[in-house]
Parts: structure tokens; sequence; C-alpha cells
């Protein structure tokens, strides 16, 4: 989604894709597929880019600091990268700074989970993804998976503890090299899961002092972290205020709403940043956007996608679709609704329809 | 620009580019170089397109009726885009469906400039294209190097009244094959020696029943020479109502606002439209949009481009880009920023800087 502001602003891409044919190499001519584990295929592929940046946290941070310390600006740098990369770093860092977090503890053995409290979760340090490498537990037998995973991943594990949140909002800003920031407004995010299923922007009925709150933390974080691109804070909203969740350093499913619904749209502003280009204003262009995640065959019935077209976009020629010319599998992320306007009820009602359609979770005898 | 809905929408490319490098060729991965002009050229690229469209007029209309005749599907089809390509056809099938027109003329020779009435336009019925192949005759005198061209290329010359505008409009519709359309707001466009320089969305103070009679005239256009795709109707206002100047059978430069400034774009709509999905809302969404071109080494220094990002972002964060990656040669379009927001002469001021500084007009002693 990067390639579309980049093709507007005449920013040239090179592309380093994991397959032939995936969601990115389809939109970039300059690419290459290899892999991205391997040092000399990034060596390779950075010379004569100005600047190396990522759509993922999976890049080895070691790699990343050869590629700095060889020359290549490396944005966000694998000091930042790593607060994103390893929970660990991430929650010992914003600890540090002072920074609103659960109750965690790094565990090595079972033993130490107990002394840490059940019920509680377990999380993996690295290699996590939309609830993947991430456990509820509630008894001592229930560690065994969790154990095991990071045993055999050569990762650390947290506890962490069980939030009682009211709602998961996420903070997303923007920032340069030479540290121009704009913070996005604060988003309401719903998870189904551990995958993020619907966004509403701005974050209903917050308060006002909460968002700004929530504002300055993030644009503090990124500040004290030195990160360069997007930054989103993943928050629990909890009676006492907000706590940090989760920290991603590039666009971030929370921030696909902006694409259709801020002025300037995440992919661009990371871009810009990267660039150390003046930012774009944040600012929303509607009153309500709300964004819907199309998952492939959450259904069951592989979805109808790209032969959901002439239904999706007849019943609501304001509707903005965005396919990423994935094939659908279960669960995963292939495609988002935005619909924006003024009447929040009618903004969720068009998203909510249109990325069931495309799911194929709408039979025709419900048409 | 058709790239960015594209990659949106996950409709694949496939690109016939006219040299290595080319704009278009540095965001659609899957294209060939070669001369639109050959036949054989053509017939291998459609091979497993579904449709096939254009971002100019110039490919010849027997080739399209070829591709057509062995089952391609062709949008606009030949039918419909001779009336973009050939100005006498053009002339005659608007006169025919009682279109508003300037008095015309087909004319062989000088004599029959003369009895048509001196001053008048004369314009070749082929090849022209931004001021070109256009002469402004007063005498029999200045009549002798549109012959000459015309002879040249083997096209017609058609003489029409040189109108007394008070300015000029444009009408930009969006038609399928299945008959849907949508009308865009009609905008005000300012030529400057026959090339587009500015465009104002919607056209200031313009009399609510000649905008809506704009949009049915434009409507009906399609209609009639049953087009496909987005087709610009542009029209001289005057003092009695509104006369067709051109037709352009492609996302036009006058539509180039709508990327920022309305729904759903131009670039999209003629997308959706070829391929048969219905169109997307052309509803402007702020109360201005103002559209400037970037044109090449206009001030004879080259112009800033891509170093002139720091100052233009920096000064406008609402400010938004499209440069083309093409080389500035003087005269050359290359870019166009868009202005949007409540206020017209706001608009006007920010975009016409941007355009201004990138242009390289201003002077660093300005800033």
């Amino acid at each position: 989604m990067m390639a579309e502001p980049a093709a507007a602003l005449g920013v040239p891409l090179r592309l380093l894709a994991e397959a032939p044919g995936v969601s990115a190499a389809q939109v970039i001519p300059d690419h290459v597929v290899g892999d991205y584990t391997d040092l000399a295929t990034l060596e390779e592929l950075v010379t004569g880019c100005r600047v190396v940046t990522f759509d993922h946290e999976h890049v080895p941070t070691d790699h990343l600091r050869a590629l700095a310390a060889s020359g290549t600006a490396v944005r966000p740098g694998p000091e930042a990268l790593v607060h994103a990369q390893d929970k660990v770093v991430m929650r010992e860092a914003l600890a540090r700074i002072g920074a609103p977090v659960p109750r965690f503890r790094v565990v090595e053995r079972v033993e130490e989970v107990a002394d840490f409290g059940f019920p509680c979760v377990l999380k993996t340090s690295r290699g996590g993804y939309d609830g993947k490498g991430v456990w509820f537990v509630g008894t001592p037998a229930d560690c065994a998976p969790a154990f095991e995973v990071a045993e055999r991943s050569g990762v650390r594990l947290l506890a962490e503890e069980h939030v009682a949140f009211r709602r998961e909002l996420s903070a997303l800003v923007a920032r340069s090299p030479s540290g121009q920031s704009a913070a996005y407004p604060v988003v309401e995010s719903t998870q189904v899961d551990g995958v993020c299923r619907e966004v509403i922007a701005p974050a209903p009925g917050l308060d006002p002092d909460l968002a700004s709150g929530a504002e300055a933390l993030a644009l503090r974080i990124a500040r004290e972290l030195d990160v360069t691109g997007i930054l989103a804070v993943e928050l629990f909203e909890t009676d006492d205020g907000v706590l940090v969740n989760e920290l991603a350093m590039r666009p971030h499913n929370t921030g696909h709403w902006t694409q259709d619904g801020a002025v300037t749209s995440q992919f661009e502003n990371h871009l810009r940043a990267v660039l150390d280009l003046p930012l774009g204003s944040p600012v929303a262009r509607a009153p309500w956007t709300v964004m819907v995640n199309i998952l492939g065959g959450s259904s069951g019935v592989g979805g109808r996608l790209y032969d959901g077209y002439p239904h999706a976009l007849a019943r609501d020629p304001r509707l903005r679709v965005h396919l990423y010319g994935k094939e659908p599998r279960p669960g995963r992320k292939v495609g988002h609704v935005n619909a924006y306007g003024d009447d929040l009820a009618d903004c969720l009602e068009r998203a909510r329809h249109a990325a069931a359609w495309f799911a194929g979770e709408l039979g025709n005898e419900s048409e």
C-alpha cells in the first residue's frame, strides 16, 4: 500500500519480496525475490538505495545493525526497531521511561509464572503476530505450550497481567529523523481472536484529556525510542487510563482508515518520514471513518473478493475498497474497506456489510 | 495515475510503454515497450487482457477496429473513440445530435477559409494536443502553415469561429458499457498557450442551471456516442450558454482535482467503467479544490521538482502533490498539485505557490 503514495510522490521503490507474485511485487516493478533473513541478500538489495524501511518487523536486528554500520540509512534504525521486535526489550524500555504498562516479568520456569500470579498472559518475546505467540493461562499446566514454543524458537517468555480493559485504542504517530512529528486522531480497534477486525476513527466517546494524553504518550515514545516512520502504540483503555499493549514501527492495520479518512495517509507519512521530508497533515477529513478488515475464508466458503465488486460497489458508491491481491486463506487479511461520513452508525453498517459480503459471510438469501 | 486505484482495487494492469522508463512503466511491473501504431505489437499485448483502454487517443482507429473484430473488449470502442481522435468526425457528430458547437466547416483551400470568414481558427482533424495543430488566422496568408501541416500529415483541416468566451469549463462524466453514468461537478479550467494551467472545482459562480445543463449535455454526449470510461467535454462558456470545444475519452487533466477532491477519482472511475463495475460517487469532498499543473522549465531554470519537497510540504501540510517521474522539458507537464478546503482564495494561493515553486518560478529571495 506504500506503492500508491510512492507513485504519486514519484518516489522509486525497490522491494525485497519473500516470494514471486506477492502483493507488493504485483505493483512494484523494481523487486527481487529473496530471504529477508539472509544478510547477503539484504546487502545486495540496498545497494543504491537512499533509505531502507519495512512493512514488517521480522528482519533480524543484527542484520539491520550490519547494514547501518556499513552506511545504509535504516529507518526505523535497529536500536529503535528492536522495541517492536522484542517484547521484553519493549516492556523494559517503556517501564524505564515511565510509560504506563501492564505489570510484567520475564519468566524462565513455570514456578515463576505461579509467583507472578494466575491468571495471566504469556507472550514470546519475538515472532508473535496477530495473536500468535500469546497464551492466556490459568494454571501451571496451561503454561507448557508457551514454554515449548519459547524453547524451540530460542526466545524469551514474558508473563503479563491480564488487563481488564474497556476497549483497545491505537495512537498512531509519524516521526522523521529531524524530529518532526505528527499525531493521528486516537482510534478504537476491535480484535477478534487476536486479529484486528474493525477500527473506528476517532475513538467514539473518548475523553478529550485521555485522547490528548494518548497522543502525547505516543509522541513521547517515538522520541524516547528515536523512532523514524510510523509508530503505532496499541493501548488498553482501563478505568484508570491507558496502558501500552504493543508497539509497531511501520504502517499499521489500525491506521488503514487514514487512506481515505485523513488528509495524509499513514503510508504517505511513513514514506515522507523515512525520507526526512516534511510530514503531511494527519487531520481527519470526515467526522467518522470506519475500517473493517476482510478475512479470507472466514465463513468457510472462501469469500467472494473480486467477484464481490458488482454488489458491494453498487450498494455503496462511497465505499472505499482495498484488496491486496492475496490468495484467501482462512483468517488471512486479504483486504479492507473504509467508509467515512457524518454518521457513525451509517459508516459502521456500510463497512461491516461490505467486509462481510467480500468475505462470503452473507448468503444470497440475505441480499 | 491509473496504477494507484488499480493497486487499491487489486486490478492487474498490463502496459504498452512507448519507451523504457516512462512514467507508467515506473509503477506498472507488467509492461512491454513497443509502438502503439504497430498492430502486431497491439495484438500480442492484448492477449489475455480482459479489457483494453487508453491514456491517450493516438492509437490508430483501424488498429482498434481490428482488435475489436478479433474479440477484444476495447473501451472506449473505436466507433466512440474516433470522436476524440478526429475533430471533423467529432464536430459532425455533435452537430447531428444537436449539441451546441461553434460554427465550423471542413476546408480544403484557403478560399474556403475566406468564405467561412476571418478571423477564425484552423485545426487539424487529427494529431493535435495541448494547443498543437491549432492556428488563429486573420488573413489568407496566415493559413499557409496549417495547410502545410495538414497536407504533410494527410489529415483534414477544420475552420471554426473564434468563440468570444467568458471562460472555459469542463464537464467530466464516467460511463460503463451497461450504461451507468456518473457526472462530476463542472469545473473551470484556465489554459495558457493552449495548455491547461489551472482547474477550479466547482466552477466559481457558475449558474446552477448552466451547471446542470452542462452535466446533462456531457451525459447525453457519452450516451449518444456510446462512450465507455471517462469522457471530458471541454466547453466554452459564452453569454448565450455553453459550446463544446473538445472531447477527450480518457482521464483528463481537468479531472486531476478528483484524486484528492472527489469521493472517487476519475482514474478509479475510468477503471471501474471499462471493467463494467458499478461507478463510484463523483461527489466533491471539499467545498473547493484547486489543481495547478507543474510545467517543466517554464521559468527557463529547469524547476526544482523533487528538490522542491522540503519547502513545499513544510509550507503546506495539506498540499497534495503528484509528480510523474518525467524529465522536465520546457512546457512539459511533469506534475500537478491539489489544494482543497473551505476557502477558494486560500486554495488558489496554496496551489499556485506550490506549482510555481516546483517549476522554479520563485527565487530564493521571494521565500
